[in-house]
């Protein structure tokens, strides 16, 4: 099968075999693909993976090594965390924080940049006759999205500022206008910033965005860069919140002092469950104008290529 | 008066002018002060602070400017940020995040390593007779340690590692208890850590420190030291809390992408309020053992070199 392979470099694999699925796992037709900034991290040494990338997909299940037949044939997405099951934390449903798990295209396992991969039955979930594969694609990053919502409660009239208008940036402005908070879209790309004002979400300029009136509740740092934090610090209020999405490669200088002396506080947030990101991907959002750009998957270089640039949102890969 | 002066270098000032009391402020004589870490970040560079240093002390109202004199004569504690009074952080009784506030011994404002010192009459706590001078002293870094409470809910049984058996971390350690949560206290200094363990709390050598059984739910990072969150970051189980407690001149390069990754919490802690920090010194905290050496005030810089030794616990100034 095609493949989309890293190692020191990336590369279009021809004739990478066909996984093949073990005890309870689906072997899955990748249909469409989505490029996250993860990816493109992962290509600059993020996570120290080697082999195929891609954790984004919307697929078909074409062959079942289990007794559970109820998917065989089925549209479906699939969560990316695969955990072993039986420590604590996956008991607590967190397999995603499974000390021992593989993700899929990031730590341990071949990606979804591929015409083939497989996975646990227990990841997959049924995608609705209502939702479109180009749409579909979007519940791994929307879950991410929603993840803020399990860990932190706006209340309504909260201020929230979210940092960076990348491909995260955005769904995540569109995911909290539910909560009733004041959301900010802050970035730097007006083409960017447009998907979400031309859904009456405020947006502005990042250095637009002063402490003149008052400063953020909450501070969503999703800019993908070292400098974020920083700024997020400047534009929050004592006893504020950070929610801090960005991961990239490499360490980076920073001064804490400031999150010590205003009691600032924290919150790290990765991936989130994927049914409530199905629902609302169904009920609330319009994901169209967030697409840049559908690429044929023989052309992944150039796909990738075109995610690289900063005018660019969501890119995707067309395996049907 | 005497005064401990920094610009530069630290000196013994002779002849500083007595302060002259505002209007609502009280002048105080200095009996006994106590020498944080703080105060030796300053004399490296920490707030670019220039002008009389310290903000732990016990005194005596000698002077008030303003109607109500029931204070007048009184053994005192005061609480060390003074805000504007007007803005809505001090208005919901956070003058200690006012951002026109000014700090003693820290920022805009001289501090108590003098033989008087200013500040307002509302800052002021009166001392029971049933407390000490060596006592009354540690009000200031107890309010600061029972912060903590103030920010984070511990319930019975979590598992909370004190990093650090510097003089915050052993304080923490006492103040946390209380909680019923399950402390430990990790150093590397058994005499300090000792004063730990005699009062019936685990104490362990940071190396010996694994994470072989479960992880911890909270970490306190005490360690004044720009590694300790990393090592924060490695004894944390997912999802799990660091209380930032350090602050140290100048930056360091830190790599958050385990908090991310983990979903950990960050929570800044400061200053605390001093009235149940008053309460909990009265009632259950025998500060005695933490003390390491008392010197009169005209062997200050003496005293300062004995606080930046390893061993040290708290070192008092008399200048009774």
């Amino acid at each position: 099968m095609k493949a989309l392979w890293f190692s020191d470099k990336l590369e279009l694999l021809e004739h990478l075999p066909v996984p093949t699925p073990d005890k309870n796992e689906a072997l899955i037709k990748v249909l469409v693909a989505g490029i996250c900034n993860t990816d493109l991290e992962i290509v600059k040494g993020y996570m120290n993976f080697n082999g195929v990338i891609g954790h984004e997909f919307v697929g078909r299940v074409v062959e079942i090594n289990g007794e559970s037949k109820e998917l065989q044939g089925k549209r479906v997405v699939g969560e990316i965390n695969c955990g072993c099951g039986q420590c604590p934390l996956c008991r607590r449903g967190l397999e995603r924080h499974c000390q021992e798990r593989e993700v899929l295209g990031i730590l341990g396992k071949n990606g979804c940049f591929a015409e083939y991969i497989t996975l646990p039955l227990k990841n997959l979930h049924e995608v609705p006759d209502t939702i479109e594969d180009e749409k579909a694609v979007f519940v791994e990053p929307l879950a991410a999205a929603l993840e803020i919502l399990d860990q932190v409660h706006f209340h309504p009239g909260d201020k929230v500022l979210v940092l960076g208008d990348g491909k995260l940036g955005v769904l995540i402005s569109l995911a909290l206008r539910q909560t009733m908070a004041d959301i900010l879209l802050a970035g730097k790309h007006s083409s960017k910033m447009h998907v979400v004002s031309s859904q009456g979400i405020r947006t502005k300029h990042i250095e637009e965005v002063t402490t003149d009136s008052d400063r953020f509740d909450y501070v969503v740092e999703a800019t993908g860069s070292s400098s974020g934090l920083g700024t997020a610090f400047r534009l929050l209020r004592p006893r504020g919140t950070v929610i801090l999405k960005s991961t990239y490669a490499g360490r980076n200088e920073i001064d804490l002092a400031p999150a010590v002396i205003n009691e600032i506080t924290i919150v790290g947030s990765r991936c989130g469950c994927f049914p409530p990101a199905l629902n609302y991907l169904d009920k609330y959002l319009d994901t169209k104008p967030m697409i840049s750009a559908v690429f044929k998957f023989r052309n992944a270089l150039k796909a990738i290529e075109s995610a690289e640039k900063k005018e660019s949102l969501k890119v995707l890969l067309d395996m049907r």
